[in-house]
């Protein structure tokens, strides 16, 4: 993470200033050491690309005599945030510790507040405080970076606030949890259970021994709550997320979809209603095969989005692993670099103490895209406004009459049905009804099915899935 | 494309001093006219990113009288490069007039020499003359950016300088012309030939009157000369490039490609070689259906990119035309405000005369990733240095023996048959075989293919394509 070596040979160089950058970084696990390794290996690609000399000063680490030093001496390590927040010579925070409350939230809080950048991995304490901090960023003129807290393999971030930053964007789709993703794949390809595919997930190590947050759909939920806050300048909302996990998709409804020319994903899906509101959802969906979303397959994310000048764009990549979210972090170091070089010579010179007035202004762009004194609050909805065909499966005893109970409920409720498939015909077992419905609004398919689940011959809480248009990307 | 309707909204935003940005803009066709209509439609959101005043100062057009004025003023409208250059007030020239000579060519220099930032969507032009145009911003310390001369829809620069930036990149496939990617995917799908899809284009304005840059190869050249030096920190060289069109591409090419389950597109690939030089071809190549690239139809544009830490990634999105092409040129205005903003609060104060001397440093990336003068010359090479399998037609006259005539060329250059196939059967009639083979070396491929023309029965040049391994993007 020096570039000395490479130095030596840089002799052509204009005699540029050298910006200086000190890292106090905050966990050495897959994350913290993917960032170390990266610095390492691409030193002289980096300086090419930042002129800036780039050190880790100091790692935060539970269990100092336990840590994995690799390239970091066992000087450099510190066991409390304090010391890195204090430390007059680091200059950029980065937390790679996770989880959205302490130690993560503190050492982020205190760190911008002290004056310091801070990049973070961490989708979960900005889906909780994202608000909060970017108000905090912005007001001591420091920048918060997040590239690496949503599909570190896809500069997504940069992308909407950067790339695309001039368009009004209309929809976002995405596939932003590849543990959820590869169980759909593998029980695709494998015709196997939820939780057999997941057991063995976890015995890979694709699935955490807690899938809680991945399963369930509560990561890839803070990940879109983050999206939505750049897409559509509203403050992170994960409370309005309508978030329903993968545990309850069956192999047949597996089948079932494919008979459809449909793959079911567990996708994120944000959107602007006719009314200004901010739909945000995600559940397991089925996606047509015509869509590219449908072929991002196993760990992989993918995203779609959707812009009035832009149009339709499409960007898929790994989303997790010490590699790629060390390329994400190693943009947000470049972006850094660019900064420091233009309005922060030396921090040391400009900051005589830890909290030293901040200059009034630099060109850091704000944390959401857009101020967050501009961001909305409460104008998210959930899924009960998305307006589609859907998928239900009941699984029922196989009586004479039980579809002449169902089909009056749905008529009440103005969901029409497209087509109605009853495999199986057995006098004691019981079978599923699949019906997939024309398009209608996610609140009249819920009340539907709350009345259905009330028919005795209904066994189970039926299964609810949205179906996306064909030409949702189109 | 003022922001004065929004300020009256904007008034619980601290009072930051607000960067003005004076906009010269050379040509007003379709991207001119993109430009001048997004910054009206999407001002108040521009403004909430950039806290810039964005204005079209003058447009240089060729009539005044003709020019579509919209909501430019009679006034505004200027007929010669140097009353954008020579205006003290205008600090952001964007050229939209195409073409890799004057008037382009001479009034992006003299805007660099005149200290002015520079927005061009020119392809031709930064391919021809990127390295010079570099050094000479590099030296004035001015941005020249050129998001919009690439896949307009597509935010690959930004996304290889800055989002991946970190990466060493190993290699990059892309299909980047629309033009050619329409024709094919039409002709797959009509089963028509290529001329009458051509003309077919022309007719609905996918394709110019004058189609050779776009249908031969050139235009994904030039740009693929851009996307090399970012990636690979070469200077453009599109001279080096391996350049075949489409115009030989037959409805029983796309036919047989697809009984081996691929596409016939018009790909552009760089990669980097063991021996450290760098690979550019730019011609009609096999991609297996289990590619992304295989799923990009009709003019949309996709670009596949490895790097070594980020992995894969993929994206696709429309190429080409005046909504595209303007979210592009917005990012660069978004950055050119960043840095406004933060190193250049008021280009007046700073430059007394145009040719003031530049302050010494400033937070500007390097045009190309690296420095220009980093920039290695003479590194990159041709399509005979591809290995892979390779496709070959020969139009032969059904004679006994002719297979055995070819055989023992194919041999002695190493080239392994891995399927023939021959169809139809006539005595007076010329048939078609087809060959593919095992991965061998494009050279070894060429010289065969050289040997083979000069069998008295093989009728007309052969036709060879390289098939793209399905596991390239794994």
């Amino acid at each position: 993470m020096n570039s000395r070596s490479h130095q030596s040979s840089s002799t052509s160089l204009p005699p540029l200033p050298r910006t200086r950058i000190q890292i106090g970084l905050a966990g050495m696990g897959t994350v913290g050491g993917g960032v170390v390794k990266m610095l390492e290996k691409n030193a002289a690609l980096i300086f090419d690309r930042s002129h800036a000399d780039i050190r880790i000063h100091s790692v935060l680490v539970r269990d100092p005599l336990k840590a994995r030093a690799g390239q970091i001496s066992p000087a450099q390590f510190v066991k409390t945030p304090q010391e890195l927040i204090e430390n007059q010579e680091i200059n950029l925070i980065i937390e790679a510790m996770g989880g959205h409350g302490d130690p993560a939230y503190s050492l982020v809080k205190d760190s911008l507040k002290a004056g310091k950048a801070v990049i973070t991995a961490n989708k979960a304490l900005l889906a909780h405080h994202g608000l909060e901090l970017a108000r905090i960023a912005e007001a001591n003129n420091v920048p918060l970076y997040y590239e690496a807290s949503v599909a570190g393999g896809i500069p997504i971030i940069k992308l909407v606030r950067e790339g695309l930053g001039g368009n009004r964007i209309s929809k976002i789709l995405g596939i932003m949890n590849g543990t959820s993703n590869y169980i759909l794949s593998t029980m695709e390809q494998s015709g196997a259970g939820f939780a057999e595919v997941l057991q063995q997930a976890q015995d890979f190590g694709y699935a955490e021994s807690d899938p809680t947050l991945d399963i369930g759909g509560g990561d890839a939920a803070h990940k879109l709550a983050l999206l939505t806050a750049l897409c559509f300048g509203c403050a992170p909302d994960c409370a309005q997320i309508t978030c329903g996990g993968i545990e309850h998709v069956t192999p047949e409804d597996i089948a079932i979809a494919a008979e459809f020319k449909c793959r079911i994903k567990l996708v994120v899906q944000a959107e602007r209603l006719h009314d200004g509101r901010i739909l945000q959802m995600v559940v397991p969906t089925l996606v047509p095969y015509d869509l590219p979303l449908a072929h991002v397959g196993g760990v992989l994310n993918g995203i779609y989005l959707r812009g009035d000048f832009v149009g339709s764009s499409f960007i898929e990549g790994r989303g997790a692993g010490a590699g790629p979210t060390a390329s994400a972090i190693l943009s947000d170091i470049l972006d850094y670099a660019m900064l420091r070089g233009g309005v922060q010579q030396d921090v040391q010179q400009n900051h005589t103490s830890a909290h030293a007035a901040p200059p009034t202004f630099a060109p850091i762009r704000p944390v959401f895209g857009v101020g967050a004194s501009r961001l909305t609050t409460g104008q998210t909805t959930g899924g009960l406004e998305w307006y589609g065909r859907h998928y239900i499966r009941l699984r029922v005893m196989d009586r004479p009459g039980v579809i002449a109970d169902i089909a009056p409920i749905l008529r009440d409720h103005l969901v029409s049905i497209e087509s109605l498939i009853q495999r199986g015909q057995s006098e004691d077992d019981p079978v599923s009804i699949i019906i997939l419905t024309h398009a209608v609004k996610g609140k009249n398919i819920a009340d539907a099915v709350h009345k259905l689940a009330q028919i005795p011959a209904i066994l189970q809480s039926p299964m609810v899935m949205p179906i996306l248009d064909a030409d949702d990307e189109g």
